[in-house]
């Protein structure tokens, strides 16, 4: 069913009005007055809404309404660093898909591409994820920010969640299964990926000094964007959220 | 290091003849006579090299040999309906880092993008897996063929592996972590997913009488690039591969 995410202040409890975007797209998909369609709070609560008369702000009427099916029962943040091109477009759509809670974006010192306008990638990145997240099922919209250095992040990285891994294409001897076997069921898990040219090895010292191990996702060498997306399908995949 | 892969009949008992692309690529990269490199035979033998003198036909001398870190032990052949754009390039790209053994492309009923020119579009994509597979440190470099119609594929995948998976949006009960907790390790493993719109019910039906289960990858929707990708990545976990 059409999906579309609403702020939840246009939310009353009989009837939602969209906005003018929204209900523009709605003309542009034919939908018929009558015809069935969900909005989401973003807050996990999907809307089953029927379409009232169209104009630039369309009326639609609640008719059910229950928890979003496409949340998964872990909060997943994803740090990553600037990479190049549209690697970032892309493992932001992917992540999206595979269940991120949020996605926060950081320099660090072999990144070749920080973007000389970080205010302009955040935007266009953070509509990828709207734009996803409607598409795929999502019942919240995640966030994607700027957080600045390395450092910065790796502090906030540390105390934020259940588990925390950095991923370092130097470790050999521990790998993510050795994590995620000690831990059944976390609510809460970091994962911090590099750049193209990966970490340098002060930057992994400083994330153990921190209590953040270096974890190895095999002996393939993967791209700055696939290792994110690789080490979020573990979590999902291992959290029965797949 | 830097890795090429060669022809088994180029390598002798002590040196190795380059092929007048990878010469070149060498001089691109203005490796000099006495450095190491990397030549594989494709087969899961790396060859620790030096440079010889640089002319069209580069030789170089065998220092060392030692079977390819980079292959996984497990055998998974994915099996990918045609999709539109570069999706395919994106899921071939990514396969090949994740340590796919071959990608099998065929039609199904709901393909809206099967190529004019299938040949070229297999040519294109092999070039995309022989690149990753030297990026990647890989010991083969992965096979992209054209399987025919969904029934052909079908019948070849039911017989060939340890366990076979086909991908279903709309199988909701049974998970891809269902299948594999009933098997350790599976020495091979083949993973069918369909096109943008999915498969047609029949195509699944068709699948179940041959004994290959419609499985989900879970409540979110992934696209089409995306499925075979995420299942590879969880049969490479699973498997000890990450």
């Amino acid at each position: 069913m059409i999906r579309f995410f609403t702020a939840p202040q246009n939310i009353s409890s009989k009837t939602i009005r969209l906005s003018a975007e929204d209900s523009k797209h709605i003309r542009t998909l034919r939908l018929r007055p009558g015809e069935l369609f969900i909005i989401c709070d973003g807050n996990s609560i999907d809307y089953v809404c029927k379409l009232g008369e169209r104009d630039d702000n369309t009326i639609a009427e609640i008719v059910d309404k229950h928890k979003s099916h496409g949340e998964p029962t872990v909060k997943c943040s994803v740090y990553m660093a600037y990479s190049k091109g549209d690697r970032l477009d892309y493992a932001v759509q992917k992540s999206v898909e595979l269940g991120v809670h949020e996605i926060i974006l950081f320099e660090s010192e072999r990144c070749i591409a920080v973007p000389n306008d970080i205010p302009k990638k955040i935007t266009r990145l953070q509509r990828i994820s709207h734009e996803t997240a409607k598409l795929c099922n999502r019942g919240i919209i995640p966030v994607v920010t700027s957080g600045g250095s390395f450092n910065t992040i790796i502090n906030d990285a540390a105390s934020k969640s259940d588990i925390t891994m950095l991923f370092y294409e130097n470790e050999e001897d521990l790998h993510i299964k050795d994590i995620l076997e000690k831990s059944f069921s976390p609510e809460s898990v970091s994962l911090i990926t590099g750049p193209e040219g990966g970490f340098e090895s002060h930057e992994v010292e400083l994330a153990r000094t921190l209590g953040i191990p270096a974890v190895s996702l095999g002996p393939r060498i993967l791209r700055s964007e696939t290792a994110p997306v690789t080490a979020l399908t573990v979590i999902m995949y291992h959290t029965g959220n797949l």
